[in-house]
């Protein structure tokens, strides 16, 4: 079901596996070629600074959801790049090319204890780790790096896909013998969220937005919308108030349909209130036919609020 | 004229004369707080690298138009930021404080020999000069920063507007006082494109895009939408086969008009080809009352064609 449901590309996902052939004998090849990142942790962590930018900063003077997400795409991408392997822009492992597959998301979690400012300086962690018998996970840990503070987790599974067929992929033992090694022996940076996502529609979701297309600078490298711009559309139905007032604690993403250029999409969401400061939205991106292209369930705190962040959650061997 | 009709704001126009502060007398004000740039040449220059992200390239693999503007836009701030003066997001001089005024941006011109690719890292330079009895002019110049190949040259012109009347001003002497220590004396590093701005309408313009709006990200701290955006929405009705086959090369943007939250716009083109393998565009973005947002011209070569860069006009002393 999960398997014929899903056919989300995302570029990242494409070249992550290249860092199979990282060679943790040489030391002089774990470095970051852009000088922007290195590996750490006896090869199986990368690392990396960012400074933030003017222009990556909204409305609150603090980074965007955005921001985040291209920080942590960034990472997943120079973790691959670190290993001087970026090449094939679609790299996978031999065995994956041999039998034409690639690597996709399918879900995505995030945690936001406190958004960054301009200037300030973020490092980013990122490791992965196996997941069930056909999946990957790679997780994410930001830092505040004046400070060590925590200011985001992140957690994400992968699956394979046939990129002619545009289907699921059983994970091949071939596969799982070259890229094993490569795994850290660690518990998810957040507990997963087993709740199942709701899905919308016209009835149960009290904001929708129609006719929402691609913009030419949204496609990525395979002429595709990239993942991180699914967050705008998804923000697209959220109400204004709730812009304004809150700030986006945390979001489960399920991505279940690539967008292309000529895609028009409908955003719905739904909002919970539970009677605290708290507010819970159920999202839904889907095909003006229908199609299913997202779901989501995002958490919003009040602006200014104090975060009370469940940082006995992270591995201390990430620290 | 020109002082009715343009009541364009941008974010950088309103902090970017805290520089007047500079104390070039004292070299430890000058290094640049965030660690990301520094003021060269007799404190008239500022100049930051900038190593070019993977969510910063588009579907052709190279920088997009809006990241060599965003690049931009950050130094021009960071320019700022260098004093350590960086208090107030509104910083005026404090003649101008007095008199309620900030900088609008009115015109832009900018020329692309080469856009960067991920992972090249590019050295922006950028410094003020005076422009005629009532503007400021601001310019830009970008290199590859290993091989010192001109990529980018850009030229602004910057004029001042009452915060509360949102009317434009003229140049009082007590400003011009303070501000002229700091201008560079120099040529606009791009050659003045002298040509007016067609002003399209329906029946001129082959290509229109209505109900423009505005994403929660487009806005800035202003609440209001960021200029860089503005060049989206010039995109969003260039027809897709030149955006397929060819590149940007140069613009020239007149803004006239801010744009909030509850803006809904529309994007006019209309193409004409001279017979070789470039094409010119002229644009205009206007609100659905007709009132004018922007007027622009935008010329485009045929995508991995031979640059014939006039570096000529680069004066040497900013080399």
């Amino acid at each position: 079901m999960l398997l014929a449901a899903i056919t989300t590309v995302f570029l990242a996902a494409e070249k992550q596996w290249m860092m199979l052939d990282w060679k943790p004998k040489r030391p002089d090849m774990l470095i970051d070629p852009f000088g922007i990142g290195k590996i750490v942790q006896d090869g199986l962590v990368f690392r990396q600074n960012f400074s933030i930018r003017s222009y990556e900063i909204g409305a609150d003077q603090t980074a965007s959801i955005e921001t985040v997400m291209n920080h942590l795409q960034e990472t997943a991408l120079n973790h691959v790049g670190s290993a001087g392997l970026l090449v094939d822009g679609f790299g996978s492992t031999p065995e994956m090319c041999k039998k034409n597959l690639i690597w996709v998301v399918t879900r995505m979690q995030v945690v936001v204890d406190r958004y960054p400012t301009w200037g300030n300086v973020v490092q980013v962690d990122t490791w992965v780790s196996a997941s069930g018998k056909n999946c990957m996970r790679r997780d994410w840990l930001v830092r505040d790096s004046k400070t060590g503070e925590v200011l985001t987790r992140a957690s994400s599974i992968w699956v394979m896909m046939n990129k002619v067929t545009r289907r699921l992929s059983k994970m091949p033992e071939e596969v799982r013998g070259e890229i094993e090694p490569y795994f850290m022996n660690s518990e998810p940076v957040i507990a997963e969220d087993s709740r199942k996502l709701v899905k919308l529609n016209g009835s149960s979701a009290e904001f929708v937005r129609k006719g929402l297309t691609p913009r030419w600078s949204d496609l990525d490298v395979n002429q595709h919308v990239n993942n991180v711009k699914y967050i705008g559309w998804i923000l697209e139905s959220a109400p204004l108030p709730i812009l304004e007032t809150h700030e986006l604690s945390s979001m489960t993403l399920e991505y279940r349909r690539e967008c292309g250029r000529d895609s028009v999409l409908q955003s719905l969401t739904a909002v919970s209130e539970n009677g605290t400061d708290e507010i819970e939205c159920q999202h839904l991106l889907r095909l003006e036919d229908g199609s299913e292209v997202m779901r989501g369930r995002t958490q919003w705190r009040p602006k200014n609020a104090k975060i009370s962040g469940n940082v006995g959650q992270i591995p201390a061997d990430t620290a």
